[in-house]
């Protein structure tokens, strides 16, 4: 399990497209709070307009952390970045990456790590050993987002649930599965990078037993219906034993995004093989409302369409962006 | 993918219980044309009945691999066997090993295998990435074997299912997905030690485009119904895209081995659970046949139990330790 140092100073290198630091911006927008600010390269074009901080004087003001947080070429730590990176190491901060290329194979990094005694965080990768699931049940209550499809937002659901809740007063925790997540939260596993044979294992892990009114609010990854990455999302659904799913859905998709031979299922029938699943571990387990990517929808369109499947699943239907999570929020209250 | 280097010689080490021996007896029963004899220290007390060897008698007589072929407490190599491995090293032979220890940890082992050029050999890990799963349809013909639970009997199926179909004069070949199942054919890949995010890809590279009429006869694992391993099992089945599923199952289990909270389901609801996750990469794929292991009943139990069964799902049923698998084998060719 990652447990990182924050607060963070954000690395953008020499980005030059916005696409490429959605990761930077996913840490503005989910833990402002702890962001000190950015740094990048001469040649970089985009800003989070945040204070421009070199990580010597991040430091200074008690960074625990540079955050790379910009995607390279081909998963790739380019070597014209390094020596931002060694700054912020001889200045006593870790380094988080989650990048393809690991920060542990390069010697410089490696040595100026152990010269400040920083760590080297490659939230790609799990070197950690866990024991295989066992299926026991655990004390607490927790939610799961599913999906019809990858990236749609299941994380930023979980992430609008769990604030939702901790507003109600209701003790909630975001439980990070995937790399941006565990940069958020600042804790939590990237368990696609599991060995298989553990995933419901570590799944079991992230969320330990808790206070019984205790809600953990799990970041889902992949769908079921993927032809790659199904065994990810069994695996997770498994070990978290669920009380709640809820379902994350682009209207806008018909087929698995990169997969064009793929349909994507019927709602009803989503809901169906993820409870059906779901129970294997939790009984109990159902799916209590959908969260919505309504992105390609104008006003009145979502309004219409929301509407209606309010109406066919019997299920409260929310878009985070657009109106945000109440009504899941008190759907998980009253299950 | 393993590829490893035959004809073997089986190292039993200090062995005293035959059940620590399983995988050596497996590979005499399974691949005895490639075994030319055993090797175990003085204080062993079980034997193969195979012709003694010492490592460089074996080399001499054109062993390719010495394969650790008993089980060690806590996966753990014991310092004492490592003469032996040095030894076989040092004629040239490489050394196969499913052990949880990593030969590659025993310096002296790297440095002997360095010197002769040497492999060493552990199937049961993995360090080879592979792509994501494409769910592209490949040609040739696939079956897999599923199971209501873990170990009652898939690899021996698919290896018995195999031999049936080569008996017949049809091209088949056995894909081994776990590590004995890789000893025994020379090739494969422990899909259980494969990175999460990569079981369907695994798979789909275990089983490439092949001849129209031949058959890959895939070595199942896990269960979907198992609250550990259900996630292992669903990549590999999506990754497979298999035709046909034979169903194995142990009629003397009421529940998951090891998980007593875990019913075993009905035989007809596992068949549909397993088709219709199927479906997801090959529309067509559905369970030809079940495969009993059925050393609990007698003889006339065993007739009475697998005629109420065919009479049920309308389907041949067969134990492969008790006459074969030939009505499984017809079952294929006519689907």
């Amino acid at each position: 399990m990652h447990q990182l140092r924050k607060p963070y100073l954000l690395f953008l290198g020499d980005v030059q497209l916005k696409s490429d630091a959605k990761t930077a911006f996913g840490l503005r927008d989910w833990c402002g709070e702890d962001v000190l600010g950015e740094w990048s390269l001469p040649q970089a074009t985009v800003t989070l307009g945040l204070p421009r901080l070199a990580p010597v004087d991040a430091a200074r003001r008690g960074a625990g952390s540079l955050v790379v947080g910009v995607a390279a070429v081909g998963g790739v730590l380019p070597p014209h970045w390094l020596p931002d990176l060694q700054a912020a190491l001889d200045a006593g901060m870790d380094i988080v990456s989650g990048l393809h290329s690991r920060l542990s194979a390069f010697p410089e990094l490696v040595q100026a790590a152990r010269r400040s005694g920083a760590q080297l965080r490659d939230v790609r990768h799990s070197d950690q050993v866990f024991p295989p699931g066992t299926g026991r049940k655990r004390s607490g209550k927790r939610v799961l987002t599913v999906g019809t499809d990858c990236a749609l937002g299941k994380k930023y659901t979980a992430l609008a649930l769990a604030r939702a809740l901790q507003a109600r007063g209701v003790p909630a925790t975001f439980r990070a599965t995937g790399q941006t997540g565990v940069m958020i939260a600042g804790a939590g596993l990237a368990v696609d990078a599991v060995i298989s044979d553990f995933v419901a294992g570590a799944a079991e892990a992230l969320s330990p037993d808790n206070a019984p009114d205790h809600w953990d609010v799990i970041e889902g990854q992949g769908a079921l219906f993927h032809p790659a990455y199904a065994g990810v999302t069994l695996g997770l659904l498994h070990g978290s034993q669920p009380d709640a799913l809820v379902l994350c859905h682009d209207p806008s998709r018909d087929t698995i995004e990169g997969y064009p031979e793929f349909p994507i299922p019927a709602l009803k029938d989503a809901i169906r093989r993820y409870e059906e699943a779901a129970h294997l571990t939790n009984r109990a387990s159902r799916c209590v409302g959908i969260s919505i990517n309504s992105s390609s929808l104008s006003d009145a369109e979502w309004v219409a369409y929301s509407a209606r499947l309010i109406r066919e699943l019997e299920l409260p239907v929310v878009d985070p962006m657009r109106g945000g999570v109440e009504s899941l929020a008190a759907a998980l209250m009253a299950s």
